[in-house]
């Protein structure tokens, strides 16, 4: 089903429309955001057949995995809104004149930014879409929304924003606190995000178009904040103790998190870093073997599929690099087998092409002569959303400008693991250096998500009974707070 | 005494050089920079007569007031020092995989970006210069310092350094942790926001200069944080009730914060906004009165004193300005007294002028016709670093829509009290929206300040042994960490 875009005059009465909603909406005791949130998640839930097959038919995405993901959709709205609950994302500080010797009563906390535009990504058609990350985390944050559906699978955004707008009607809110448009041009979000009411911006997609979606906000009079998730090659290092013994096992482990989704993950690992040494052999040597079983599975549509062989082609055709397999791929079914290839560390090292994200089922081993090469690599690294490491204890502490290296270059650094599955939890970090996400300082992922959509206000000498509820003598929602630098539910 | 600017060259070095430094420094203990603030914050102390004297030749600002800043400066550090150590300002996230059915071990915290440039400010040679709240923060961060010398008070500026470089020595600690440059050049700046080794940078000065550091960074093909604090006009609003039967102490504490230090400060009053009424007009009467006793005091350079005439001009040779003193100037002191004008709320909306700040000792009466006017001001306002209402109880229950639309202004709201005099505890918000400040979301004063050079790493998976001591189980470090969602010191 196809949706015409929405018109240029219409996208400002949209935002203006969540402006004026957001003077309703930002007034809402907490409890409110609470129940809208577990109210869109009980929805969701409920419609979940229709909403997997709309799905499955727009991307491709086997139906186990789409199971999955609206699953812990609906866990991730329920989550952040007990985190919301907690008061913890409000981040509340008082500051008592008795206690501290002041002049003034200080109670900050953070409030919402205002009306937020959120672009869903292609290949999450619920987790990180319209009623995603960002959605839960804006409406957490006290925010009204405006999703732009992804033209990719617009018609099950559209049922998932006939279920949030159903959800606000549920609660007798007003509908215009999450809207929905439809717009495949380059002029729609333009026209969106340059907005002067639009305050932040969420995005999940290519390095091309965050970067392009930052650079307006940027130029715009007043500059607004944007978490552009953008890309990621997950460098992957493994030292040679683990491997002599463990080649295999891991092997099969790569296998998995490189094919899982056509390699269609943000956090799909794209190079792997190894000493030229009979395990890294063997362990090439057994990836290779266990690829070579997958069969071809569909990308999730044409645009994605040649987006795939073009990248995947710029590092190949490289004289540098060796291919390992001879991966089928199907333009009719856009269907791809996991492809792998090889280069040499000084290579690697002096082609920029390399940094480049690959968008699907495609891993290239950096092979180096010594530790020192692989140092090398690890330096030259742009920003990621993670970087693994596959070692022994031992070589972990024998390791440690190697670890520090990468530890600078990422948000998540995972040890004798894959980087694909980002678990929603509050320790959860989803963001790493540019070009990785627009904003390192923050999540995409788990309650601290929310915080991206706030800014600290501080109440100065207000009399107690004008206060918000939230920073009320007698903390009569029991939240979090931290009074007179002591966190605690007082 | 007048100092050359650094070479481009230098430049270079000396990013190069804080960025070697860099991961040193973010390799001690927690409480090495603990030691070290405590350090600076003791020497400056010791010299303190010396500076004092020094920064009283080259800004013309009383020694009364000079004590008071450099006291308030070695406060900051401590506190920050305090705050650093009871690890609040790492944020640590904990989820276990036994309490939550987890498959993995996350563990999070903020890490240090890496080396910050650092921009004083004119108007306080201590508290937001060398030694400042920008210094302190990025220190306690765990990041690397470069101050670029205010060249209008660069000798205080190099006898602040070399206490800095002496406390490094002496706690036996790389002198380029910390590094000092001269520059009046636009060139010095502009080379080092662009080096692609500087990953943050803090700035206290005008919106033009603000912007522009800004807008480089932006440009950089690794955009980079800044925290630019640039401008705010510190709007008062005034109700009637109040007024009636307080016009007159008011009158006093308002001449007080428009005139003291020559009104060089950033939450000086700018405009005050009340209604047409007899209490209102007592109020601009008194207020007039009250500053026609003040005497003209130097501002802090030629340069200030010019572009404060000029700016203040803009606004008093609208037709539609009445001005409502004759204040003495001498150019040849730099000296000025207090400045009041008057414009009625028509013709300030439609006049982009006043919406600039006057940095010195000026303000701008607003006289609406009604509360609907007075709303329409608010509305009309752009970003602030404070809002503050004049009003009764009463009047604070049947303004609500006033209330809000000034909070969705600025950083900190003000009851019944001047703007002037920023508490440093950690409630404090110092920051709002632009163009108070290129980014809402943190604040300059407070141990929050902190988190502003920090972003988080999450350890997926790490034996306990490997992780940081601030992660690991037991709590070696004593400090504060939520666990499983819950905040504590386990």
């Amino acid at each position: 089903m196809t949706y015409p875009d929405i018109l240029p005059n219409q996208i400002n009465d949209v935002v203006q429309q969540s402006a004026n909603a957001f003077m309703i909406y930002n007034q809402y005791p907490l409890q409110q955001r609470v129940e809208l949130l577990y109210t869109i998640a009980h929805l969701l839930d409920q419609e979940s057949e229709t909403l997997i097959a709309s799905a499955a038919s727009e991307t491709q995405l086997s139906i186990t995995r789409l199971k999955a993901e609206l699953s812990r959709t609906c866990w991730q709205l329920k989550s952040y809104a007990d985190y919301c609950k907690s008061g913890q994302s409000l981040q509340i500080r008082i500051d008592t004149c008795e206690e501290n010797n002041h002049l003034n009563d200080l109670r900050k906390m953070q409030v919402p930014l205002g009306p937020v535009a959120i672009f869903g990504a292609a290949n999450f058609p619920f987790a990180y879409s319209t009623a995603g990350g960002d959605t839960a985390s804006a409406l957490a944050a006290g925010c009204t929304v405006i999703v732009k559906a992804h033209p990719s699978h617009a018609h099950t955004s559209q049922l998932i924003a006939d279920i949030i707008t159903a959800s606000l009607a549920l609660l007798n809110m007003p509908e215009t606190i999450f809207q929905h448009i439809h717009g495949a041009s380059y002029e729609v979000g333009k026209a969106l995000v340059s907005h002067p009411l639009l305050k932040a911006v969420g995005f999940t997609g290519s390095q091309k178009g965050g970067k392009q979606i930052y650079d307006w906000c940027q130029q715009r009079q007043q500059p607004i904040p944007v978490f552009a998730e953008m890309s990621s090659i997950n460098p992957i290092f493994m030292l040679p103790e683990k491997l002599h013994t463990e080649a295999e096992p891991y092997a099969k482990l790569f296998g998995a998190s490189i094919s899982n989704s056509a390699g269609q993950f943000c956090t799909c690992p794209g190079i792997i870093v190894g000493i030229k040494s009979e395990g890294f052999e063997k362990f090439m040597r057994a990836l290779s073997q266990n690829v070579s079983t997958l069969a071809a599975t569909p990308m999730l549509n044409k645009g994605i599929f040649e987006n795939y062989l073009n990248t995947k082609d710029t590092v190949i055709q490289q004289e540098t690099v060796h291919e390992l397999n001879n991966p089928s791929c199907n333009a009719n079914t856009n269907e791809v087998a996991p492809a792998l290839a090889r280069v040499n560390a000084q290579d690697f090292i002096k082609t920029p092409q390399f940094m480049q994200e690959v968008f699907g089922p495609f891993a290239l081993f950096v092979q180096c002569n010594d530790e020192k090469e692989m140092l090398l690599v690890a330096q030259q690294l742009e920003g990621q959303l993670t970087a693994s490491v596959i070692a022994t204890e031992e070589e972990m502490i024998t390791h440690k400008a190697l670890i520090s290296a990468l530890i600078q270059k990422c948000g998540r650094f995972i040890y004798n693991g894959v980087p694909t599955g980002v678990q929603v939890s509050l320790a959860m970090q989803h963001g790493g250096p540019f070009p990785a996400t627009t904003d390192s300082r923050f999540t995409a992922v788990g309650g601290d998500a929310i915080t991206r959509f706030t800014r600290p206000v501080c109440f100065q000498n207000l009399p107690h009974h004008l206060l918000p509820d939230e920073l009320k003598p007698g903390n009569p929602l029991q939240i979090w707070r931290t009074i007179n630098n002591i966190p605690g539910t007082k």
